[in-house]
């Protein structure tokens, strides 16, 4: 029914089905807020252009064209690589010590994410899922879901990628030093200026226009739904865009949906990030709208009705 | 995980993907348990045969092969049809009166429900799910439901395919009179050969034969939990070799799931049968098997350790 009303038709169609990537590194990952080095970034960027990653084996599947969006790695990647080029700068400030970004660097992120899907667009793709990869964007995750949903710190700050108790006592710690210094952010774009990615910044910016020109919007996990709230805090028409596709096991991510009224596709206790949520409830999509185009009705079935 | 303990090995392989759907037709369903009237039963299963149902959409998404498998139906297809035709009677009898079929339809229904399976194990297939059709049915699963899990009747009685509250109490009444008609129901065998459909216990022996070839067996919703659920009690090793696709909106189903300790696939809010939830769980089950087989470990993709 949501895509129908998406695309104002009791036919719809899904049309190039992609999967967008957006990687980058964060400031705060260098003094230990997740359970992997930052260099993970930069590798498994590298792994999904390889076909390695989960994201790889699920795209494959259904047919999915998957692209990597190097929002900000550190790390120099070939230009021959197939990846998008989008790099802002090589990882995000440490924001302990001041916004995580420059105003301008807000700016560009957006602006990249905008033109990144009119290119989709204008190439015919009408279902775009969003996916992530960046060591220590759990914690701008949580702070952005801090500020922009009001959502007390502690419940918004989760394991990651597999912290133990000890470890998320100190995420927890670090995040509220972060918020501490920076006292008097208003709005959802200081706050994502503040306490962003580039990878988040980016992707708020490509739903935004994904909105814009009328796609479904596949969300997946804890860091794209963070990127939601953003894009939903600047747009409200957001909502009825999109999708979300799986419940993370991430523990700020259930609340996350609860708050937006929402409920996932998906609910398969994984914490892979990657777009993967999107890629495997796809399929589960593309079931509504065969069901909606092609099952017969109990009337042209030949049927009888309710007694 | 499980897929590779059925299999017994870390790489598996899904073979002739199969979905059957067992229909039949119920004597009790003339007294009127259904918001429906019997005779859909039998037009349903022209509709899978015509390719109008929501299996068919789905099956024919995930290239899944359909069987329709009249265990029962009240009417005469054409020998030519592609039905498998392995009708014990036009219906059960009323249970009102008297045990739904007699202990040699019983015998009749498992022992062809075994040679079914035997044949498609024998053609290659190493996965398959099982659904239903019959007008009446959830009557019949809510009483194998309470016989067999000893839960109390109220809980095992919903709505099926859309009763309104009056008629739910009536469907209750119904039920607590033919518990009384039969007070000394002991064992699976005596209570499915009472309470049981055809579709259910041809779908029983089935799923016996299943675990006996070591297929992984996908469970589809309320009434193919019900066969499960004997299968189940004559032979413990059924367990460890189902998946259960996707809860039913039917109420009872939750609780079935939980009192054997198990966790949905999917949740979808659906209430279809039919075998939809096994076709729409199949690329989860799928994505599991390709991930297992293709994905690179983190030491094959060079990426780093947790710290």
């Amino acid at each position: 029914k949501q895509i129908c009303t998406v695309q104002d038709t009791l036919s719809p169609v899904l049309h190039k089905p992609s999967i967008l990537v957006f990687a980058a590194d964060h400031g705060l990952a260098q003094i230990g807020v997740s359970a992997y080095p930052p260099e993970v970034t930069a590798k498994m960027v590298l792994n999904f252009v390889g076909g390695g990653a989960a994201i790889n084996v699920f795209t494959k599947q259904h047919g999915i064209k998957l692209q990597v969006v190097d929002a900000g790695v550190n790390y120099e990647y070939d230009s021959n690589l197939p990846i998008e080029h989008l790099k802002v700068a090589k990882g995000t400030a440490n924001m302990l010590e001041k916004p995580a970004m420059t105003a301008q660097e807000l700016s560009q992120c957006l602006k990249q994410g905008k033109a990144l899907i009119a290119q989709k667009a204008n190439e015919g793709c009408n279902i775009i899922g969003f996916g992530e990869m960046g060591i220590g964007n759990t914690s701008s995750a949580a702070l952005l879901m801090h500020q922009v949903l009001e959502i007390p710190l502690e419940k918004c700050v989760g394991r990651g990628t597999g912290l133990n108790d000890e470890q998320l006592q100190n995420k927890l710690q670090v995040l509220a030093q972060v918020l501490a210094k920076h006292p008097t952010v208003l709005g959802v774009h200081e706050a994502l200026q503040t306490f962003g990615g580039f990878e988040i910044a980016m992707m708020c910016g490509a739903m935004l226009e994904a909105v814009n020109q009328k796609m479904v919007v596949l969300v997946d996990g804890f860091i794209a739904t963070a990127a939601f709230i953003c894009a939903q805090a600047m747009n409200e028409a957001c909502k009825e865009m999109a999708l979300f596709c799986h419940q993370s096991d991430e523990s700020g991510h259930k609340l996350m949906l609860e708050t937006l009224g929402v409920e996932p596709i998906l609910n398969l206790d994984l914490r892979l990030g990657e777009g993967t949520g999107c890629a495997l409830a796809y399929p589960i999509v593309k079931s509504a709208v065969d069901f909606m185009n092609t099952m017969a009705s109990f009337e042209t079935a030949g049927v009888s009705k309710k007694e």
